[in-house]
């Protein structure tokens, strides 16, 4: 039995030695040995933290978010079918030692979005497809061309193409579509024009090429569809409605701190510190919805969504809310300046600002219940309306702040509790009009993004409001009192033009 | 001779028929070939006018970035000489059919810097032996359980880890740093643990992959260090240097411009617009930044920068020069708002704005210069106290227009000329005060990045400023007067305490 206690910074290894009832202390020996063996332990606990950290960071990912796991189970899925082709003995005369191609073509090409997949099974097709001809028409010229100059025009030949191909990943219409498809021409085309050398049967070679690919592609984007598939175009759906929620809270949260209001915030601090920090996540989604507005332009019909839907559309709306999320994060270190402003113009104001604000997330949720629901929304109007009024109710105490001899020489600041005659230094107003004034230009962005979203929900052909609707079939259940219907329109058609 | 004239909307053929000296005008025919060549007429145009584009935009690009036009000749040279060993009768029976992995590794491995390069490889290599050693191991037990559990050990080995490494792509750290090592651990023990069941001689299989991958990452790591070589780090150094740059030009530009002194702005007006929007660049270069530093930290030492360069430091300064930009964001739609402040108020701040700006852009000027010679900069500190002073005049000035009797009620609105007793209305100064707050606010980040552009500094052991250290080499000299030389120092170092 060894047991090992530490004592007073030094190790100490205490022995019991059976039969004899007592414990010796051994005096801890420096032998390079036991150094070793130390260090050696050292290492493999922190090895082993290391990994059991590593391993509960993947259990919570796989927690919070249970697609990514079944992405993997649907990779290991498609590769044990695809390694089918192996074990099977018909299988594997009918294709032979190229199903490797198909193991590699479902290694490389399966994705976590049905549009990546689809745009690289497309791309790896098509890639194949081109320099494989491009291939076996350099091949046969370079037959013709007699044993002496096979090599020199094939050579010639794979640095052209190579290089061009290359260079044509770095234009931006190429990138943005055609990167993989332009790598995997590089990569066949050397492969047909250099082993072509050697190969005889390359014709053969380039049809099994093509067939394993086939098996492989087909497999995947048969299983990334079936089995819960991720759609990039839902994805991008979810990430612009998450963005204006988590903007709207932002907005909101961070003004009513602001105003020391913190009951209406999230109760637990941690929530509300999480929630204000929400617009960052906003911040630098460009790159993100970039990919997936790419992909989803791969996508077939899924869900709501048509395949011609116009998910442009969602980059213009993503942009306006990030240029939301600049303002906010001005608006949030303007908030946490050093410089307060007076309590009794903080009361003053505390009133309009927060009713901006709080109409300005409003209009953003409606926003997010819209896209939600894929319906247009009659009240986004009459909300839209309500926060012009709250922009011009802050600009009209603005001005009245002018009106009212509360600013002065801060020499001369009383403080007499009549809030009316109370004079207040500029300096002390500065942030409450800054604040103010990035209030606005936020809402005027807002207003933006809302036109951005009727414009998608236009083109996308969102649904009519129910009770739009409802009134609708009403009218046309009662055909006799058209004026009246038309009316209701008119009255509707005034409310949204407000 | 056939000459085509539109007439009238319709197509109208004219031929001359020589030695007649008429022309017959042919009624255009509706025939279907006619119809057909047309639209295929069309097509052809539209598909080289397209073409042309396209070559146009490539052009265009070579000779802005003649870097990537290398990158591609470089790719073309790696594959001419790993084609070679198809060709070479020598180098074929040593490396067989299996050549064509070194083909396959030069083509997927080669990327455009230096350190993008060197992570692949490193993460095909690691991939390739750990997946392939596993592989191994698993079909030994696989072999030792006999024919009947073979295929299904192998199967479920194959699904397990497949859907294992491929959800840990999603892990953040090994997304960053060993994505494609774990996509190349599926590849290979796939391939490895598939093929196996065929493929008898399985360590040799093994052993020419390990080799033949060998052969393309040593070429490919020799072509991209050797022949004009692109540093990840160099890039996100210039990039960073860049973006400084950027923001001081914008921030510079964008005040001027408010104030309406445009002889300073660039003299073209394209180019002064191009200036002001240069800042957006910087507001989603996130992504590439952190790319960047995450292949800088795979490169060896190269140029001024050592193997353990601090390029984690740049990502913070990124960051910070983000948080510029979203302020002159900000700043760039206040200065277009509708509400102009009046002329004479406008003069007044406009000294002290356009001396803050001036002064702001400077010190990012004066930081550029730091990175660009990698030399630490006694004037940056004076140059950051003269941005705060400036700070402290623009809060004086705004200080000031409480003091005197310009603030009031808009109706007493008077225009005597007297510039110290008109009357402003507070709605016409809150576009001066928020854009002051902007600008107070933009110094006060600046000075942030002033602080993680010293600890860069530090970190990366940036040279001393040649004429601080040409005192000191003075004081070197002159070791009779150690209390002047002291004496110096501590003035200087005052200084830069300021």
């Amino acid at each position: 039995m060894v047991k090992e206690s530490k004592q007073s910074g030094g190790l100490e290894w205490r022995v019991n030695v059976p039969n004899e009832n007592t414990s010796k202390v051994l005096v801890p020996e420096s032998k390079p040995q036991i150094r070793v063996f130390n260090g050696l332990r050292g290492l493999i606990v922190v090895f082993v933290s290391r990994i059991s950290k590593f391993l509960g960071k993947a259990w919570s990912l796989a927690v919070r978010e249970p697609k990514k796991a079944i992405h993997g189970l649907k990779v290991g899925m498609a590769l044990s079918i695809v390694s089918l082709f192996y074990y099977m003995r018909p299988l594997y005369n009918g294709v032979g030692g190229n199903a490797m191609w198909a193991v590699m073509t479902v290694v490389v090409v399966f994705e976590y979005t049905v549009g990546a997949t689809l745009c690289k099974c497309v791309n790896r097709a098509t890639g194949t497809l081109l320099a494989g001809a491009l291939g076996l028409g350099i091949h046969w010229i370079a037959n013709q061309s007699g044993e002496k100059f096979e090599p020199i025009i094939l050579q010639v030949s794979v640095f052209l193409l190579a290089a061009a191909a290359t260079f044509s990943r770095f234009i931006p219409t190429i990138k943005a579509r055609f990167d993989y498809g332009a790598l995997i021409f590089i990569l066949t085309f050397s492969f047909v024009s250099v082993s072509g050398y050697r190969v005889d049967k390359l014709f053969e070679l380039a049809h099994h090429r093509l067939s394993t690919i086939a098996i492989g592609t087909s497999l995947c984007i048969i299983i990334t569809m079936i089995f819960c598939p991720v759609w990039a175009g839902n994805e991008l759906h979810c990430l612009i409605t998450n963005n204006m929620e988590k903007i709207a809270a932002s907005l909101n949260g961070c003004v009513v701190e602001y105003f020391g209001i913190s009951e209406n915030v999230n109760a637990n601090g941690e929530d509300s510190d999480k929630v204000l920090q929400g617009y960052k996540c906003v911040l630098n989604s460009k790159t993100a919805e970039e990919a997936m507005a790419n992909f989803a332009g791969w996508e077939p019909a899924h869900g709501n969504f048509n395949f011609r839907h116009p998910w442009n559309e969602y980059l213009k709306v993503g942009a306006l809310l990030r240029k939301c999320a600049y303002c906010i994060e001005t608006l949030n270190v303007s908030t946490n300046s050093d410089t307060e402003a007076p309590n009794t113009l903080k009361k003053l104001f505390s009133k309009y600002c927060i009713r901006l604000s709080s109409s300005s997330s409003d209009v953003l949720k409606e926003l997010a219940v819209i896209m939600n629901t894929m319906t247009k929304s009659i009240k986004i109007d009459l909300m839209v309306h309500e926060m012009n009024n709250a922009v011009q109710e802050l600009q009209g105490a603005l001005k009245s702040l002018s009106e009212q001899p509360i600013i002065g020489d801060s020499k001369h600041s009383t403080e007499e509790g009549d809030e009316s005659s109370t004079i207040v230094p500029l300096m002390e107003i500065v942030p409450i009009v800054s604040m103010s004034t990035l209030l606005i230009e936020v809402a005027s962005r807002i207003e933006k993004s809302v036109e951005a979203v009727n414009e998608l929900a236009n083109k996308a052909e969102f649904e009519e409001d129910s009770t739009k609707k409802s009134k609708q079939s009403q009218n046309q259940q009662n055909p006799k009192q058209p004026s009246q219907g038309n009316q209701e329109d008119t009255t509707m058609k005034t409310l949204q033009k407000v």
